[in-house]
């Protein structure tokens, strides 16, 4: 067994089974490889971008890690802000990147480069396996390192003569850390916080905002009258009808602080202070005023679940009812585009167990809301602000989960930086419907310019559109093997969300704004 | 002058006068400072890693540095690719990365990231400018470490309130480090083994296969009966008929190893000992036998100009004449189409004075050949070995020289890197003909897997085609406002090209092979 066998015998041996690669020579026999690792799911990504994301909303939709296959420094580089996402997002995720063979290493070639310092910014832990017999044994260490709580990217460095020397052995993933629960002066402040008179929010972390956590929040919430709420920047919510409710935290500094106002206190389980996006001349940074309270009741690393289940005991709220959303749908309105319009839409449509990415930045900001009441659903978006992130996380969302339906709604801004990813989507005949907001600007930037200058010029508003010429996402669909269309009214794009949600494989509707 | 006004009159002042950028809010002072600054040209960018290739196309024609604007961390690392390249091609470029406000960067918020960790590994210099008036003088010493020879990337990290506070100052460019001559008993060395009975080979690093380096080597060549050769990762060398022929180290191991074996010594000028792209198992990776003496006669820090006209002087060649290439053009064939017949096309109508961008891997490798007698042109290559750097390399060209045409040969594979690369041509109204290869395939890597592997399965090779859908270049480039046509035969290639090249603004012909 050579050195690449062992690697992906070690994967499959732990539940890693799907690979979103783009090799080079020195991956070439982990892809030898798979003719003789049937277990093991390749997909091919064109850009290493689409890997890492994809990777990432494989991770989101199963909780356990898939992995990636990269082409030494530069195919690392081009995965990082994927990575960065991911990092935020705290999925497990095992990236490989294959380098030169040890002996060739110390040659001045083109290809050589700091891999490991290019990866340890982004990873929990990182490490090249120097050897053939080595190999099975780092791999699994690194399993470990990214399933340990709450997840994280495990970046394992394989020289190409470790992937084709012989004596590699597939190994065990050893044990893997065990997160702690909060110490339990802080489960007693956080009950008394929730017995208080005052106004209580619980501000929920990567992996809380789904399943049993989410049940369980949802009854300390109906329990004491409290909100859950959500990061702006949040990994994924299990949310619509029969659901508690999850509140994201607003973008915008202003809303945000208005929205964050009423409360006396803020339970943050696994989140971090609520803080504006970037720094400002003229705006806070910190988006509650010292009135708030905020408490952190579980590091993102320690058992947020845990704390859950004994804060609900401990209020007396482990057998109440949560308050579930109510279902309802809208009626689809016509007429021109709007955005209350496209979200009606998308709330009259939207198909149950679907997985909505979403990264429609200003387009869609009407979305969440519309869809509140809609049949159970699944919401992923940007997690870490590196943009690009949103069609490649859909190709890891419908990988992971082949029975259920992807909306993916993009600006188109967002989308050129992965593009694509609609390939690798019509590749896997991958059930994704993309809507493309197209608004042909930088939109959230002219605001930003609007703000930082009181009359900005004409050079600088031209630097921020995207138009002359437009992109024609029909046709890059086209050009990609993804059936498209335009929508220019809201009942063309009703007509085309309905074929899309009923097609096999990928769909895109651009809708011109 | 607040610092970003500050920022952008330093660059001016030195001449750095090209911005390829995608900014993000902490930039928007950066941009709305550019109405103020006529002198600089901003170039938008839709991914990052088309302003990183464009600064290197821009400077590996201009010789002088241009500069990239880019947001974050995520924005950096999506530049990075083709920053390895152009670290490889040792160019000079300012690499300009907004952070966030000095205020925030503390607190943990969604785009915090390690910028200078992730900058350094490709950067000869790494600076955060903490406050506005400091920000000039850091963009003098900035721009000082990219010019000190050979070229490099200098990464100047912007927080957002130190572009935006005001106390800007303009700051001059302190003195460059002036490079050194190699010592007398390496030249002495290089003068003895040209004078001697052997076969030798001069080759030549970046900087050296253009203008008068090129001409006085072309000198020292003649006089010797020496051979001018350039790494297979060359920068730029300036060709065609009345220049004197360099002639490129083959990239396939045994044909550089067949190529070198007559030569009983090589002379190195700022270029690395010839080896082996990639380590192989049953591959040599030096590519030089021991009967070859490989002397290094200037490192690439070094004035490797100025040692080519002392030696010049020692071998008595400085008043001679180099051999140059005749002028002869080839005529146009017909029928299918093959690999010799589009070299024959290309070196049949490439306009004078054209730059070629030659990233055509498999496809294009009888190109250079076919046009070694063409009219005197200039052509750039992929230098580090992280594709996707073509089409970006075509447009900081075309927008370095804007009375060039531009010639980019693009492999379907490494092309959808960057393809984002099209639409800022388009934008910017470039004179860029871009042909792809479009073999629908990896190939070079089919190569590779049929050497690892004696018996390749059906999964192996089918990752390596990136057909199924087969992508369709013409509707990717209309996508991007890029007019394109499909060229199905070599008649239809020459009549596309000849359209090309007549056409003001960009065109794409797909070449299916």
């Amino acid at each position: 067994m050579n050195g690449a066998e062992s690697l992906i015998g070690t994967l499959t041996k732990a539940g890693v089974t799907v690979c979103f690669m783009n090799p080079g020579t020195s991956e070439i026999h982990f892809v030898a490889a798979l003719d003789r690792a049937p277990a093991m799911r390749g997909v091919p990504c064109l850009f290493e971008g689409v890997a890492s994301g994809a990777a990432d909303g494989c991770a989101r939709m199963t909780g356990k890690p898939a992995c990636t296959l990269l082409h030494l420094g530069p195919g690392l580089t081009n995965a990082l802000a994927n990575l960065h996402n991911a990092c935020r997002a705290r999925v497990p995720l095992i990236n490989i990147v294959g380098d030169h063979a040890t002996f060739h290493r110390h040659f001045e070639t083109p290809l050589a480069s700091d891999i490991a310092t290019l990866a340890r910014p982004h990873s929990v832990w990182v490490r090249s396996s120097e050897s053939s017999p080595q190999l099975g044994r780092d791999c699994a260490e690194a399993i470990a390192a990214a399933r340990a709580a709450p997840g994280g990217i495990a970046t394992l460095i394989v020289p190409a003569d470790a992937a084709w020397g012989e004596g590699g052995l597939i190994a065990d993933v050893p044990p893997i850390a065990v997160p702690q629960l909060p110490d339990e002066a802080r489960i007693a402040e956080a009950a008394a916080l929730i017995r208080s008179e005052g106004r209580v929010g619980l501000v929920l972390g990567a992996g809380l905002t789904l399943g049993r956590p989410l049940a369980i929040a949802g009854q300390i919430a109906a329990k004491a009258g409290a909100k859950l709420l959500a990061p702006f920047a949040f990994t994924r919510i299990e949310r619509g009808a029969d659901r508690p409710a999850v509140e994201r935290i607003a973008y915008v500094t202003e809303q945000a602080i208005e929205q964050l106002s009423g409360y006396d206190a803020l339970i943050l389980l696994g989140a971090p202070p609520p803080v504006a996006f970037f720094g400002h001349p003229r705006k806070p940074t910190v988006l509650t005023s010292e009135k708030t309270r905020v408490f952190t009741l579980s590091a993102p690393d320690e058992d947020g679940a845990g704390a859950l289940e004994v804060l609900a005991e401990r209020v007396g709220a482990q057998h109440g009812r949560p308050v579930l959303q109510a279902f309802e749908r809208p009626q689809i309105p016509g007429g021109d585009i709007t955005p209350n319009g496209l979200a009606a839409v998308v709330a009259a449509l939207l198909p149950e167990n679907a997985i909505v990415v979403d990264e429609s930045i200003t387009s869609g900001r009407g979305m969440l809301a519309a869809t509140a009441s809609a049949p159970p659903h699944d919401w992923l978006v940007n997690t870490g602000g590196s943009i690009g992130v949103g069609m490649p996380l859909a190709v890891g969302a419908a990988v992971a989960c082949p029975g259920r339906p992807v909306l993916c709604l993009e600006a188109d801004g967002s989308g050129m930086y992965t593009l694509q990813a609609l390939w690798t989507a019509a590749r896997e005949s991958l059930n994704i419907a993309t809507v493309i907001f197209a608004n042909r600007a930088y939109a959230i930037l002219k605001g930003e310019l609007a703000a930082a200058s009181d009359n900005p010029g004409p050079r600088a508003r031209d630097l921020l559109e995207i138009g002359r010429p437009d992109l024609d996402w029909v046709s890059l669909a086209k050009g990609m093997g993804v059936p498209a269309s335009e929508a220019p009214t809201i009942d063309a794009f009703a007509a085309a969300l309905r074929r899309s949600f009923a097609a096999h494989g990928p769909t895109l509707i651009s809708v011109p704004l």
